[in-house]
């Protein structure tokens, strides 16, 4: 590590400008959350390996900022040279800069990896000491990563209509009206997922997300996709082409956004524009449209300032509502999903037994004192977690992990975002508490589940909390409510149960899926942090609250929600009212609940809703399963 | 309304530039939300008299903007000449302005009665089509109002150290701490409340508001009041000198902030600073601290844009947080407040009975028929209103209502911020819901309170609403939330009760509450709308949800609160937890309450309350009144 820093030290010195700091952040071109291996530019140089986090390094210190989820993993992973900044706790990263680097410094960025907003705001926080954010011509990390990994070369794949519910002629359509609406000319699309959804096509560069490193620029008249055209098989080809979509290679991107800016793109389009010329019925229909939040500050670097609409992409809304083959698929793939992960819950019960005497899932006795059979037999949360993906595998349509499966005994629960390594994960403890987070990518949905489960006996203080987080999200998942509202308003509906005890988390409460796309996916939001985005039927949602008690477990439950229209008594207002359709189907573990912090309303939630469980995986269930998932869904007594 | 319209049109015609618009706020020249009489401009242009409101006057058009608090009111009050413009349906004013009026448009407006905020709001929407606006040097509807109530010379008094808990050179003190932390020279401060506060002065220049029309700025070494000098006696005189504050002529503001502007006005301050000269330990400190949602534009407009620091002021919060003096006087001017209420109650129900036949307060019985008495004994919303004041005024510290009293029959209850007229006002109705929301001045508290009664026997649907108001308004009283929750985090508790039935209330859920000053306060609110203000231990805030059905009923409960450090079995986080202390006192009416939707948390939240109800007023009420509060909070069974 100290050479990394040295041999980056030694790259900014050199740099013209001379750089006093460089910054290193998580993201690749494209901002996504997830990277592929030779992205992982920030694990590389930090150490630190958590999926959100940025790196700052000057002449004489290297700081990583991240959030609360990674704090425990950040602090056991950065080495003496690093230190941790708490997003939230210590000042943010720009307030950090423009008080502690000198005046008039040069602060280096490849602006390939930070977006339009981001480097305005530093660049606005740099002005009070006349500090500058200088584009690096090349990535300096790329520079000294000797042993980064090579670009490999995955195909593109269509994702077909039977999954994607709406053809790419129609979605170019409603994106062209958009267009016209806001007077605008051409949209730079960087998102990997927005390029996938937009064009019916699914990759498979990046781990966890069926994307392919691409960019898209769509304008009134001409469509073109930017990607490794040795991924692009012929059967894509002409997929693409009929819809009127010219490929060009991942690099020429930027030269097409400088031709973009002054208007002359479409002259140079080769292919035929299958819609024929577009009417956008409006002369002054000049302006480019891009994401400040998603596309990357090198590529707005070559757009003129005074066209450019600064402006929520045009499909993050369109992804986001989705249609019923989407709809119809992502219920399906979860209820197979939800079938693997009772068959899981049933094989876990046995092992536990057999290999460590523990009393299972049902009984709270104590775990009897037995002999370990062999060290062969030992139970890991890695080997665990393997024998998960294994009945998800089984899955029809199954297509891989949405995202690493977080697999915790104990302590590691309390690691929010925790990641199990083989060689230095924790064996299952049939008197801790176990959380496992996990989905998976299916071709007619992804999933995201989330089960706290004790095998032993657990304690008081556990029951108290597993209610505690129970209650809330029962509460939101309960939730009726007004069109026009917002996540961030019923975000507390999740944590009242444990704010009266004084407990908390600290983390979102629910997030977007995708429709064989990125398990978190915007714009809706479930979370303290108020954004203007108002939850609309067809979008889904999860409800993942949880607690965490640094050093000893933690919990969290999670489904995922489609929001659907509700059937409400009246209608004050005529806006129409909303509320949830569940499509996680898994079992809540009776065990851990004290019955007597239920209220009436929330046991009669749990009895339908453990009812439904049973009679939707049944036909994917054998009998043994079956019986066991009878009796962990057995009504509880109002 | 037509001549109104006409006179202002030919004014608009002659300004040089010629004006295509003027706008006319409901503001003073010290953002007021409630003004005097002769402030009263748009009400004047319009006939609409609510509260809140903006009027706009084309060549051809008069639109009126107001909020749905007032919808119905304005459609009653508006003649045909105007049009009614549905805040959060029809587009905002700003918006409407761009979209409607001609390119390099000239729209004028009194740069006095409108904000910076607003002000720049507007110029950015009007940058589109090169509109502009222009600052009229006279207000355009004085020019042409020829009965204008004129200005009227009320006495200010010293708020007294028993009262105010901190003395004015501690508030100065405190104040220019904060101008070395922001590196700020000086202060203008136009809020009426904030000069008040500051000052230790209170006025009697607007009805409701124990304020005097004043501004203030304060430097880091001078201050200075703004005020017609007829108003200030020998002892006022004597206590501002004391404290360091040079007295001005009102109109002398304009030239001190210029002055200001150029760092000159400390030097030609002629009272010496009690403090001596402050060192602000920066040489750096230009800059001029201006509120930009209530400083106003004009006086903006005379200071160099570069050096103003733009943020909420510096009085807002130290306002907000009440010290113990203030608290202790709340709490005792609640205590002397709600006993009015409960003699009104008691006096109210003798006589609905013994004029209209009523069941009464406890009875659910239908009304006995009965033949009305004389004319003269009929009860008007506006005659019991003054019964109402008349319980108060009788109660220690008295000093007048805090606002218009709301009393309201049946479908007028629906009107949230409905106003009877003596002349046309409704009679009481032992058959209808009759709401009531008052407050008072006393000297060591401002109050608000509302709470809903039927004399008769209630529909069911009324029962069931009320209970959903009811439920709503203990499940945000109760709440516990960690140090840094923000208003609109908890707001939605107010409403979920009412949204589970597709039921809503078009208005906000909480505001601060002055120390006998506005009964309403910011910075801090309880509404849907996203504000960065986090509640704080030591504010006030009031808790009213409602339910209103247009031509029908409406419901409205109310409490005060004081936000207190909540003792909590766990402090997770570290961040420390908050309660609500209600400080209000009168009973609920338990005829109202389906009590089958009643979860027992809620029925032993209400025994609790009333239980602490009936011994606290005790002492302020006869034996009379004590038996029927008895048997107004009798307990209700879980």
């Amino acid at each position: 590590m100290v050479d990394t820093l040295a041999a980056l030290r030694s790259l900014m010195a050199s740099h013209s400008p001379p750089l006093h700091a460089l910054i290193v952040p998580s993201e690749d071109y494209h901002q996504s959350e997830y990277v592929s291996a030779r992205d992982k530019r920030r694990a590389f140089v930090s150490g630190f390996t958590g999926s959100a986090g940025l790196a700052l390094i000057t002449k004489d210190e290297a700081l990583l900022w991240t959030d609360a989820r990674y704090f425990l993993q950040a602090e056991q992973q950065l080495s003496g040279q690093w230190k941790l900044m708490r997003l939230g706790e210590d000042p943010a990263v720009d307030i950090w800069m423009a008080d502690n680097l000198p005046k008039d410094a040069a602060i280096g960025v490849d602006p390939w990896c930070i977006s339009i907003d981001t480097a305005q705001r530093w660049e606005r926080a740099f002005t009070k000491k006349h500090q500058k954010l200088v584009q690096t011509t090349k990535n300096l990390v790329d520079e000294i990563w000797t042993n980064r990994p090579p670009a490999e070369i995955k195909a593109i794949v269509i994702q077909p209509l039977k999954f994607a519910g709406r053809s790419v002629t129609d979605k170019l359509q409603d994106l062209r009206k958009k267009f016209a609406q806001e007077h605008a000319h051409g949209l730079v699309v960087t998102a990997l997922d927005e390029v996938a959804w937009l064009y019916n096509i699914r990759g498979n560069d990046v781990a966890y997300c069926p994307v392919a490193h691409a960019f898209a620029i769509v304008t009134s008249n001409s469509a073109f996709i930017y990607v490794d055209k040795q991924k692009v098989s012929i059967e894509v080809k002409t997929h693409l082409e009929e819809n009127g979509i010219e490929i060009k290679e991942y690099t020429e991107v930027s030269v097409d956004v400088a031709l973009l800016a002054t208007n002359v793109l479409d002259s140079v389009s080769t292919v035929k524009s299958v819609n024929g010329k577009h009417q956008t019925g409006e002369e002054s229909s000049n302006l480019i449209w891009a994401d400040p939040a998603s596309c990357c500050y090198a590529l707005y670097s070559k757009l003129n300032p005074d066209t450019v609409l600064l402006q929520q992409s045009p499909l993050a809304l369109p992804k986001a509502l989705k249609n019923p083959v989407e709809l119809d698929g992502l219920r399906k793939a979860h209820i197979r999903d939800g079938a693997a992960v009772v068959q899981y819950l049933v094989w876990l019960e046995k092992k536990m037994q057999d290999i460590y005497g523990a009393s299972g899932y049902f009984s709270e006795e104590n775990t009897a004192k037995k002999d370990k059979d062999l060290q062969s037999l030992k139970l890991t949360e890695v080997t665990v977690s393997d024998k998960l993906e294994q009945f998800r595998a089984s899955k029809e349509h199954f297509r891989g992990l949405s995202f690493p499966t977080i697999s915790a005994v104990g302590p590691n629960a309390a690691i929010c975002h925790y990641k199990p390594e083989a060689e230095t994960c924790a064996e299952l403890d049939p008197d801790k508490i176990y959380l496992f987070d996990s989905g998976a990518q299916y071709l007619d949905g992804t999933t995201d589940i989330t089960r706290t489960v004790h095998f032993g006996r657990p304690s008081d203080h556990e029951k108290a909390s597993y209610t505690a987080v129970l209650k809330g999200h029962i509460s939101l998942g309960n939730a009726r409510f007004p069109n026009g509202t917002n996540g961030h308003q019923l975000d507390i509906l999740a944590r009242i149960p444990l704010w009266k005890d004084g407990l908390d988390f600290r983390h979102g409460t629910g997030h977007g899926v995708g429709s064989y796309l990125n398990v978190h996916e915007g714009p809706q939001l479930i979370s303290f942090r108020a954004r203007n985005v108002p939850l609309q039927s067809s979008m889904t949602v999860t409800d993942e609250p949880g607690y965490y008690e640094d050093g000893s477990f933690g919990i969290r439950l999670e489904n995922v929600l489609i929001v659907n229209e509700a059937d409400t008594k009246f209608n004050f207002g005529g806006k129409g009212y909303l509320s949830f359709e569940h499509i996680t189907w898994a079992p809540y573990q009776t065990k851990l609940i004290d019955l007597s912090l239920l209220i009436p309303e929330e046991i009669n939630w749990l009895n339908s809703y453990h009812s439904k469980c049973r009679d939707i995986l049944a036909p994917y269930l054998d009998e043994a399963e079956n019986a066991w998932l009878k009796k962990a869904t057995e009504p509880i007594a109002v």
